[in-house]
């Protein structure tokens, strides 16, 4: 996994995805050299560059162009500008455009995840899968009861990090905000 | 409880003790008027004045002037200085001074807590408490080994807590750093 | 605090709430003993309870009839019948039939917790407050959306705890499900 | 991943290591299919197999000797047997015996795990690491000491999950107890 620090940063961009997070949502995805993934979303482009390091081909899609500046100076940066192509755009209007793909990864919605799920959802190959990050509460459970609309039981984790910072007086643990991970599959 | 942001402030004092853990603090140590408090390394006095609102008497000690500063000015503002005494010094010369009480509460020990326990258990009167606060992951097995050591087994607590803040966007969640409060009883 | 195994249980009665938990919903409620406090879904009783032995009177309320058995049963092993009158029935019938009130406690609502806030909210006294506890994702996100119809800003605390078991080995931590608090006060 | 109901599990074997914190560890390590790897308290021997799939070759011991029917067992089933050898015995002895490698995992230490850090850290090659999973508090802070000593400064994560369970009346979060991740990298 890339360091958060090595990302560069915009302060009108949020993230990068921590860590810890990509490396989970890497996990939950079991992405392949095969997988197209669709990245909305993708602010400073932290999953952006590590799903391309693994996956065939990652559309990343923003809706703020400052997000797109920055995602385009990581994938420059870590190298993997063969594999992504960068959209600017409302994410439900670009997946109109796409042809179907194995993944999709929503990390921002603009409040407008209930239809971003559906019609992901709908796009998505055989055996694809959605992922969702989720700061806020709201978000979780618009999650969850969309997926249940599409009679799909998600998988929920909700991860709370602490990390120490070690000095001579002893290992004081600083606490990361939770996350959730919402994600499912698409069986036919 | 008090809320946090009715604490008198010094930027060079830690504390106040959040109003969650002060709370629970409460609860653990089941205090009553009839309860002499011992609080050692009071910062800027949050347990001082909440025990001394319960309490029969508290003698509130730390080794840092600003601490000893603050914590008067708090036990001015919330007017609880006619059952507290403030003690500058350090906790393990005080203990020697004091006579017995029913509850020590450590929440500073500056590297000396094995000891300070010890002392602090030696002059709790029967049925005794002692309450000790950790950050750091090295003084929640200090205390817990150094309660091996007088044959106690004490209760261990890990408290995370994340509290809401709300937008119209939603509820975003913002995670206080882990405490524990580690307990114990004196049964004669 | 009463500890958690003091309650009388029944297998078919959830609770009772978490000695931690009714510690924070006793300091986040400011109860004293001028407040009538109405508690909906007692359950086992564990607040009811805790309730009792420090405001006016207590209202239990609970659907279930094996819980309203319980909580008598509670309240006479913590001698608390005196102040306490245990009504078994659906929560917003009964909330119709009681006059104001300071304290609503809200610890199952059936999948009526909206109806129950607004009417309860409505029969508050001056400086009366609301309190719920949610264990599912869906009731603190119902919680803080009916408040904010109410125009009121709840607060929200999500609490984790883990508890440490002492062996030979050492200290194992075992955790406890989360719990959120979301509270209310009513301003006039 | 694996999900973690597709390891054959024994009563009398720890593990195997839930899947978010093998998908924590496989990151954290950044192992390659150049790395030798030494899995000390290999228990049900999900890491074993984790890390099978992606380095070049895996010792996995363990001193409990069904702990290592159960490895067998496990890498068997998930066609990892090509690239790891089983050793039974206590795993100071057998770090001795081994020539150097280039990642050392340390899920289970029987109470020496300072020793196991100091001979393992100087049998890293260059640019080797070190990763302990801690439950218990004792060693989140033994392990940080012991690193103290060898003056290197660990990176030190605590991981608290929690997992949804969904239902008609809405999302449950159940937690996982919380896990430590303590690891360091050999710099020469």
């Amino acid at each position: 996994m890339i360091m958060d620090e090595d990302f560069i940063k915009n302060p009108d961009v949020p993230g990068p995805t921590k860590e810890e997070l990509r490396c989970l949502m890497i996990c939950k995805s079991n992405v392949s050299d095969k997988d197209i993934v669709v990245d909305i979303g993708c602010g400073t482009g932290g999953l952006t560059v590590e799903f391309a390091k693994k996956a065939k081909y990652v559309y990343a899609i923003d809706i703020n162009n400052k997000a797109i500046e920055t995602t385009i100076q990581n994938i420059k940066k870590h190298d993997v500008n063969e594999n992504v192509e960068v959209l600017e755009g409302d994410g439900l209007d670009v997946l109109d455009e796409l042809t179907n793909f194995d993944l999709l990864i929503i990390g921002g919605s603009g409040g407008k995840l209930p239809l971003l799920i559906k019609k992901g959802y709908n796009k998505l190959n055989n055996n694809g899968r959605i992922i969702i990050t989720a700061i806020l509460l709201e978000t979780r459970v618009e999650a969850v009861s969309t997926f249940k609309e599409l009679s799909v039981i998600p998988d929920v984790v909700d991860i709370s990090i602490s990390k120490g910072q070690i000095s001579e007086r002893g290992t004081m643990m600083f606490a990361k905000n939770p996350v959730a991970i919402i994600s499912a599959k698409k069986e036919n």
